[in-house]
């Protein structure tokens, strides 16, 4: 349906005027508005007139196809500042059913998971799927694959291998730079992808947690010109200080709105927008989407209109999409309806001038994409319990400690039991268990082993494909049988999240589409999540604290602090630098 | 000095990061200034670290090479939302060094004039020029030329024409649509030339006055997204409220600003932009540039920062010049240094990172471009004092009625005394004076005659090549000897204008340059102007309620109410028809 915003020609233009201008019947009209103008911060009641996809004029129309939207408020579609849909485990045209009706009309997506997984034929399948979709999706090109040279992905993609589809109109820009440190030590390989987005005149987007000062003014000025990872509102007020847009997250695992609001006044907050990030299907079911983060925006004392134009107006200026944004004639005809502006209960949306979802319901039909080409991802070589078992010295250890309701750890020094060969024992005692991540792409047999703290797990073992941001397999248990056939049933179901106890797989989620993404409803999706969740917590015992999925999933991640696990060992993001599970190593 | 601002390499963004991180010196330190961030709305004590000709960081830096700010305000570079060069009567090269001492540092130009004498070589006259001078001009590709075709300009350029240049990177958009009634029309022609600039991605100004409610729905529909010829708050707001920028003029002829200013509130002005369109450079020698929008601002009671966002950051994003607007890293380093944010008296100015200015004196050598290509444009044939000659049937006429202090007239009618041929005769006792219009480009012999009030003029005669918009020759005199004699030393001096009484030139000032534009500096301009002006006023008796060059400069321009006068006749603006002299005409 993307196709419907179709480039303009004399005739379009001709129709739009002569409708703007009240001498020909507008293709739709949405009378008894209170539009909400983010240009002049108002609301202004009246007509919005529609002639093909696009707002002819704003005002009193009339016409024979009438929506009636008896005084409710008419707002731009939300324009969703930064989010991987992989996270949602759906793919993009079911994603399209889960969040239009919540008023979401564009998104900005960086498919980093399935790239790293499948490298630019999963890019591309994004990107055809996408166009199956209501939604209008732009895509940023992943700018780490894999995020650092300290793990194996599914595929690497150079610099070099970015000047062809960098130029390609497919590709709105640079997605989130997470090697911050390499951008600011001036690596050549990172300042040449940096130099193929500029060239090409497209945005770059940021990934710089917890960084300030010098550092972060080295970051902004190589070009990089928005952040997500903000988690303080110092952070968030620095970034605006420097020049970037703040993308304020609220998604799964990180709900930083909250927070992040305290910095955000009428007068800055224009380059504040609205992102997700990370936002599993069920957060969807059971909050919504951009809805939710407007609810929360005026729950902390954000002007309701300041609020939408952080979600339209500011996102669209922030991407250059200047055919959206605002409610306004020539503009795309994205436009939601609710009843008021407070709790931003969505009964209408439409996009390019078609009703696309109607008190929560999408109304188009689903089409698929062929999902051949990034299926059968699983690739792990000769994998035994033998090789889960860890080595230790003593059990003087570094746990990855984490630290529930983020995605940063934090490293705990433990004493922990181990058996006769040095491997690791569980001690119901203390909460430590053991963390593996099986490389899975390219059968290289890699697998490395570490601990960690804090997640609850009492038996059992859970694994699962989705591991930022290489996506092997990460799997946390208290004994090597279990981890074994929990792997194991992962390389049969080609990906997803399994849960296993006294070797017997307890629920499973299936996420054939590269081990990141289901081939089937959101609801289903839900339902399994509800189940892996219900058995992770209820017959594992993993901590109530922590979301069990979506926490595991950022345990690989190299590029926020503290320790994580790659498939090549232990890592400490701070140094940068691979350490040892043993904690006297040093000596 | 342009070419400063260069494409960017590894070594310069390698530099700019080693700079910003506090590993290199700084290229050069603006030290202990109070930067006005735009960004946040807010002073920032601090230093601006300079690499090459970007800002590299905001914060602590030192060096070998600083300038000290002592404490001064540092803001960004100031952009000019829109402007004709040519009406400060000097070329680009000059028109810089008049404007970049206070402050201006970029320019939004539409070169309409030019381009209405000389074509698509007056534009790359203009661009050649531009690239001479230390400030960086964007120029706009005039998009009526001529305005409408109800008048001879010295070229005409049609949709097609402009695919080659609208194409290229020297283009930065289409400039000003004045022609808005065809537009609102769907007139074919307006419609492909609105296409072309789509097409390229590029922006397009707008030039809609007195234009409201469904007209100018349909005129921003067509995508045409600026507008500076509001004159009325309800104006400037409905434009916002259209999703339009609005700049705010203040020129040398249209002092729109403070009224405008009172439609302007914290939560609306991010789409409004100041410019000056129209200013003589004279005006810049008794009141500056930009600071003088500044200053104006701050009296009428808008915050001190938001006049600067509108001065630069607004600018910026309305014209997408996303490399500056705000001090921020990675932006170009073009910095104005003041010592208040009431008076702004401008102390020094940076244009991409070096000193251009200081204390009101421009710094660099002044090095012209050829103006050949643009000289000998004035071709009138068999021009003759016959040709002045009226022959009404009786003395009850319309006129032009001036209306002091903007460029929108009145029709008066009027009873006029009448030789025995029908001829008009200049009467003390009423301020009516004859006023004609000459062609001057293709030698078409044309003359149109018309009467025109309010002027004040006593006796002699005034003329003048500058004619908006198509610069054919504008002469109003009591007697058609002095007219003549007028007309006859324009076509020797090549373009300019001149005050003649009893058959003597008592002052002129030569444009050379187009019949626009002087080759001589700004201040010989001024005093050739002051003696225009001085004997315009004390001895033709020309009301000192008008400017008597600016205004007659709009006496022929078909496209803002109500009566003008073209080499075709007398026009009505508001029928967009040709009008009789003859009041009783209908009959």
């Amino acid at each position: 349906m993307s196709a419907l915003n179709s480039a303009e020609t004399l005739e379009s233009l001709r129709k739009r005027i002569e409708v703007a201008a009240g001498r020909q019947e507008p293709d739709l009209v949405i009378k008894n508005c209170k539009i909400v103008s983010v240009d002049t911060h108002e609301i202004i009641e009246g007509d919005i007139a529609i002639s093909d996809d696009k707002i002819a004029g704003i005002g009193e129309y009339d016409g024979p196809n009438v929506i009636d939207a008896g005084g409710q408020y008419a707002m731009p579609g939300f324009v969703e500042g930064h989010i991987h849909i992989e996270s949602s485990f759906c793919t993009p045209e079911e994603f399209s059913r889960l969040v239009v009706p919540h008023g979401t009309t564009t998104a900005i997506a960086d498919p980093h998971e399935i790239t790293n997984v499948a490298g630019l034929d999963g890019f591309d399948y994004m990107v055809r799927a996408a166009e199956k979709s209501a939604m209008d999706i732009k895509f940023m090109l992943p700018s780490c694959v894999p995020s650092t040279g300290f793990e194996n992905a599914g595929a690497v993609i150079n610099a070099a291998d970015m000047e062809e589809p960098m130029a390609d109109a497919k590709t709105w820009g640079l997605a989130e730079f997470m090697n911050s440190v390499g951008v600011i030590n001036c690596d050549d390989e990172c300042l040449n992808k940096i130099l193929v987005a500029k060239k090409n005149g497209k945005p770059i987007d940021g990934h710089s947690p917890s960084l300030m000062g010098q550092g972060l003014s080295a970051y902004a000025s190589a070009g990089i010109h928005t952040d997500h990872e903000c988690s303080t509102p110092e952070e968030a007020l620095a970034r605006l200080r420097n020049g970037m847009y703040v993308q304020l997250r609220q998604g799964s695992a990180c709900d930083d709105l909250r927070n992040l609001l305290k910095c955000v006044t009428e007068s800055n907050s224009r380059h504040c927008i609205l992102c997700s990030d990370d936002r599993s299907c069920a957060t969807m079911f059971e909050k919504g989407d951009l809805d939710d983060h407007l609810r929360i925006c005026v729950e902390e004392g954000i002007d309701p209109i300041t609020a939408v134009q952080m979600a339209s107006l500011n996102a669209a200026d922030c991407y250059g999409l200047k055919d959206r944004g605002s409610l306004t004639p020539g503009k795309k005809a994205d436009v939601v309806l609710a009843n008021d502006l407070k709790d931003f209960e969505i009964t209408k949306v439409l996009i390019d001038g078609k009703l696309v979802a109607e008190d929560g319901k999408y109304l188009p039909e689903v089409v698929r994409e062929d999902i051949t080409p990034v299926m059968s991802s699983v690739r792990v070589k000769d994998f035994s319990k033998d090789s889960l078992k860890m080595r230790l010295k003593n059990g003087h250890v570094r746990t990855i400690g984490i630290i529930p309701g983020g995605v940063v750890t934090s490293e705990e020094i433990r004493d922990v039991k181990l058996d006769d060969d040095g491997d690791f024992v569980f001690d119901p005692a203390q909460d430590v268990a053991k963390i593996a991540v099986i490389e899975r792409h390219k059968y290289t047999g890699n697998v490395a082993l570490a601990l960690i703290s804090n997640y609850g797990i009492k038996r059992g073992a859970i694994a699962l494909t989705v591991a930022h941001d290489s996506h092997n397999i990460i799997c946390v248990g208290t004994n090597n049988d279990d981890m074994e056939v929990a792997v194991a049933r992962l390389i049969v179901l080609g990906g997803g999240a399994v849960v296993v106890n006294d070797g017997e797989v307890l629920a499973s989620l299936p996420l054939p589409v590269g081990g990141l993404m289901s081939d089937q409803s959101g609801e289903s999706v839900r339902d399994s999540l509800a189940d892996v969740h219900d058995k992770a917590f209820n017959v594992l015992g993993v901590s109530r604290e922590v979301e069990p999925l979506m926490t595991l999933c950022f345990m690989s991640l190299p590029v926020i602090p503290k320790l994580k696990l790659t498939d090549m060992g232990l890592f400490d993001v701070d140094k940068f630098d691979f350490v040892d599970v043993q904690a006297d190593s040093e000596e």
